[in-house]
């Protein structure tokens, strides 16, 4: 008998009430301080809530894949930490990162034994499965410090491609939230297929999720989403929107494209009202819309294609729906 | 039919041969080139060398434990590049540490990635056997975190007691050596109790080690080590010397010791002979060598007490023997 799915919101209380009551802080103090700390910190938990509500998805209970929710979110704040000490960011969440508040050695190691921690968690309970959830799951670490590594490359070269992009993105943030959901879909004794399919799932959203991101940042509502509007011109990050712009013009446009993105010395609104002009003329906001459409409907059709009742598959559906701008 | 069983020197060079043929190169170049860097580094591959070792004397071939062996020499360089920055150390076997080479985010992701190529390493080929490797290195790995952070805490304490200096370096360097040992034997199929005992002799014997290099720090030949004397007094860094003369003093002497050894004013080879006359006046150096000689026979003890022929056991109860200094 399949079990009553909980709603997203439901999920996301479940796993909070659990990490309240998960004891990371040991011995030595100084190593495990922080990571209670960061784990507190809260958030959307989006990649935990995804790996519990997989598992329900296919009859499951919470709790079998409770220690793999933990798992996949104590493994993205490790990759939250080390990312804060590359960038030098000094907040999170609304909080000093880990290396301000304590210092940078305490945020690498800190970060060190998160990782190990999160290998722990996920291997709790898992019998048979363990195999696979392992082989899966490192193979996406791998990935994720790959994508990091492709972000900072990103940030010294003048220029970077659709694909390269979208393989960074994908790497970076998307294969985590796939790997997510066959977590929970693994636990819950899916088959291969099915949980790959969670997995296409996730990706796919998890990239549509990005370009939404960058989308926003140019041509979304500040006061809707409450951030600096072309925040991500002002820093000269290559975004989606960037390297679509980049992709269909021609040598010329070009070249005032790259010149114009990379400069410094153009005031602030001034450059990005300019670079806003560049795209709009190429149509870019629309293209980006397209493409990112593009990436949720696959979503969708991976969703669509697994095992199951599609009622089961409404409150995963319903949450990617939530979390998508209808009015871009 | 048992294999024959090499010499460490040949195994050392099987698997130099094999880490010459291992391509950790991949894209992105700027993740993997300093891997390949560090790994090719060299170093006296003393932990897969013991792997490799210990599948042997269980009458395994070498090819058995290949990937386990490379597993534990990556966890290894993992921590060096990671320490390496925590002590902003320039140099690593003569060469530019990863962070010097590179610069200090390329030495954490690099790092971070070492971590997940190491867990990628123990798993090939295990099979069933996959589960306890797992979950012994898993452990182990976390005690060498805490091992690291206890190292750090010390440094700005002014004293450490007997049992949390053995305690730390229990966890910062023995238990990889005791593991990687373990590894083997789990690669052989030895018994869990075997297993356990190559643990307990590699856990020991790195104890004992350690004491070794904590004494002839300070009571060394200078020629026969190239080493400075009294390195670690002028680092005022608590070793084992200082701990054990701390645990067996009176408080008069305790303050006259703490002062004198965290004292930064009094000039270099001065303040090594000061610190000498006080371990002299309490025998610190022959209780020291009591001790580390307790570890070493508590090694031998347990190597004799697996199930195998004492002359599978030779090779390496040699290399223990040839590690330690007689002279001392």
């Amino acid at each position: 008998m399949a079990t009553t799915q909980h709603s997203i919101e439901e999920l996301r209380n479940f796993f909070e009430e659990k990490i309240k009551l998960t004891e990371f802080k040991n011995q030595p103090v100084q190593l495990y301080e922080p990571i209670q700390y960061i784990m507190e910190l809260g958030g959307k938990r989006v990649r935990p809530v995804c790996t519990l509500a997989a598992a329900e998805l296919f009859g499951a209970d919470t709790e079998i894949a409770i220690n793999q929710a933990i798992a996949v979110e104590v493994f993205h704040n490790f990759t939250l930490v080390h990312d804060d000490i590359m960038d030098e960011a000094p907040l999170r969440r609304g909080h000093a990162t880990v290396h301000k508040k304590w210092d940078e050695n305490t945020g690498i190691l800190s970060g060190d034994a998160m990782m190990i921690l999160a290998y722990q968690y996920l291997s709790k309970n898992t019998d048979s499965k363990f195999h696979s959830l392992f082989s899966n799951f490192n193979k996406t670490a791998i990935e994720v410090c790959e994508g990091q590594q492709l972000d900072m490359d990103f940030e010294i070269k003048p220029t970077v491609s659709l694909d390269d992009y979208l393989g960074m993105i994908e790497l970076k943030t998307a294969v985590l939230l796939g790997e997510s959901l066959r977590i929970g879909a693994i636990m819950a004794g899916a088959s291969e297929n099915d949980a790959n399919l969670m997995y296409d799932f996730g990706k796919n959203f998890g990239i549509a999720f990005q370009l939404q991101d960058d989308i926003l940042d140019l041509f979304g509502d500040p006061e809707k989403f409450g951030k600096q509007v072309g925040g991500d011109v002002l820093a000269c990050k290559k975004t989606y929107l960037f390297a679509k712009a980049y992709s269909i013009s021609n040598e010329t446009q070009r070249q005032e494209l790259v010149d114009l993105y990379n400069s410094t010395s153009i005031d602030g609104s001034k450059k990005i009202e300019q670079v806003k002009t560049v795209f709009n003329a190429l149509d870019i906001r629309n293209r980006a819309k397209a493409d990112m459409n593009t990436f949720y409907v696959n979503a969708g059709i991976a969703l669509n294609s697994i095992s199951a009742d599609d009622s089961r598959k409404k409150i995963l559906k319903d949450f990617a729906e939530s979390l998508m701008v209808r009015e871009l």
